[in-house]
């Protein structure tokens, strides 16, 4: 599997007429092969591949690398692996880096140990681009850590009553997470209630829960992937006009679920979730983008937003989560993750949509 | 205060012969004007200071934002601040870019966006160099920090015991932390039992809890600020030779701390720690550095390590973390925060050193 992933990295850095890559981001690395330590490096030639660290992760590396010879060194890895490139390939040579990952200083200690026949390519996304389809593996381990986080829910709705903190409601869903698990949370849990849940980003706060909305926005990590999901609950009998609020979020989201399917755009995706919205007049309170890439990170391609081109395909994994929000007053969000299919998505998330009163 | 932080940074770029600064780094941005999110670019003249930032953010920033006005924009703040400064600076400038935080890609579109009269020059660590040492704000938030984190340790205690998991005694100490107000974790807390407290980096796992000895390395952070702290605890009646083992370790950490004031180097606080280990024939199994700087990151300036010579000022705050690790037979590490004074060290840290047996 590893192997076929780095077999089509290098048809790509052969496309881009480069002699080798060197890679350097995190979650890149592990992609390619398995290694999860905090500090490495990854390079890729047209023949051999070596993945340096330091002598912290001796043991880790060659129990977790696969495709790839383990080098152990004492300088930053980066400098590691220009220090190889330069011993080992010969003549003039083009290596590529990643831009959007690389500082320049880091830049800049990598130019200084090659020779000036050693030219440095700056390349765009070149893993990123392959990360985006999700291979058999990938998309097993992704639904167990979907599956762990869908499970949290019902702790959730025994941990939401009047009088509690936002925050005791977020510990005692990260809790259950980590007893069942999980690496730790994908992001910052988000529980913000009532006024608070008109802020797209209302991490939990000691704010007290009292009646109203509660939107409830969390993830995990399992074998390295992420979760993420949305619901929102209401304290209280909810108003006519909340109920209301609500269906027409649902209908947005469920709208954009079944725009989903190989073949058409991201943007087309984000248009699919704001047409029920904009029927209700309650487009302008839906003011962030449809959804995300969920992978290795939280946040990957594509961006499934108003006027993104990128055309779905077979094997992506997309949040679908619109919202909308009137400040002062009261959000509600409704987020799934999805597998992209031929013909229409999986829909990842088994939790009801239902709005739960409490 | 934050007035006093950006006047401060004011006289370097000055000294730097530059006209202005564009800061990137998240931390650095809260550490001058206070802004906490997510998005942001903070750009620095001789007499004027912006904070940009998206949309999402509007509410906090205005809220956060102290020393220099809040500009909304819909492009990357980096890149906002980039227009900016070409539209408000007339002639011929240099503007300072942080070389270790922005990466290639995004210095070339700032490049873009930017005149050619406008130079950038790559300046290294010049926030952090003003971070290093902690003002009177900044200590009493580390203080918080540090109580809240020391106050785990009897939780700890209660989650330990044989045929526990490790990772249901982190689940544990991170429920309380969130419980007591903390924001997060300051890193994965390790929580290392028997054979794997040999892995000076033993994330808690699966493993159950058997006879021997228990690495907890664990911190929060409280307003931004960080903890850290390990103590080893031992399950089981501990053998002679792991009563002088750990002797051994304790003994190195006392020796550091008496080592330490205003005026010596790091590296001769990391010396001081080694020197008991050496006279028992122990030095090799200290394969790590003695401590680090801690403040609004969990690593930061300075690095207390063999050959440094960081000179020590009052105000700065660092760990001593010393430790020993037998590969396939155990570790011990002890470690607490301490701030520099002039005539020694405070030790921040107030939980007990004596060896507990559970």
């Amino acid at each position: 599997m590893l192997n076929a992933r780095i077999k089509q990295l290098r048809s790509a850095i052969a496309q881009d007429a480069l002699q080798a890559i060197l890679i350097t981001h995190l979650p890149n690395i592990r992609y390619l092969c398995g290694f999860t330590g905090s500090s490495g490096a990854f390079l890729i030639t047209e023949d051999r591949s070596r993945l340096f660290t330091d002598g912290r992760y001796r043991t880790q590396a060659r129990a977790e690398v696969q495709g790839a010879r383990v080098v152990i060194g004492k300088k930053a890895p980066a400098l590691q692996a220009a220090e190889w490139l330069a011993a080992h390939k010969r003549g003039r040579i083009a290596v590529g880096m990643e831009g959007e990952h690389v500082t320049v200083a880091t830049q800049a200690a990598i130019r200084r140990e090659l020779p000036a026949r050693v030219r440095i390519k700056p390349v765009s996304s070149i893993v990123e681009r392959q990360r985006i389809v999700k291979d058999i593996t990938e998309l097993a381990r992704i639904r167990r850590a979907v599956q762990l986080g869908s499970g949290l829910f019902q702790h959730l709705l025994r941990a939401i009553r009047p009088g509690a903190s936002e925050l005791e409601v977020a510990a005692e869903i990260e809790y259950q997470a980590r007893r069942a698990g999980a690496e730790g949370m994908s992001f910052e849990t988000i529980i913000a209630s009532g006024r608070r849940s008109a802020l797209p980003h209302g991490r939990a706060s000691a704010a007290k829960i009292g009646n109203g909305f509660v939107v409830c926005d969390f993830g995990v990590i399992l074998a390295g992937y992420c979760s993420d999901m949305s619901r929102t609950v209401h304290v209280g009998q909810p108003s006519l006009t909340a109920r209301i609020f609500y269906q027409a979020v649902l209908e947005a989201q469920q709208a954009a679920l079944d725009s989903v399917r190989a073949g058409i755009s991201t943007g087309e995706v984000d248009a699919a979730a704001r047409k029920p919205l904009k029927k209700r007049g309650l487009e302008k309170f839906f003011t962030h983008s449809t959804g995300h890439g969920v992978g290795l990170e939280i946040h990957e391609a594509p961006r499934v937003a108003a006027g993104q081109n990128e055309i779905l395909a077979p094997g992506m994994v997309i949040t679908i989560e619109p919202g909308a929000y009137v400040s002062g007053k009261w959000g509600v969000r409704i987020e799934d993750m999805v597998a992209v299919t031929d013909r229409g998505c999986e829909v990842l998330t088994p939790t009801s949509k239902e709005l739960v009163t409490i």
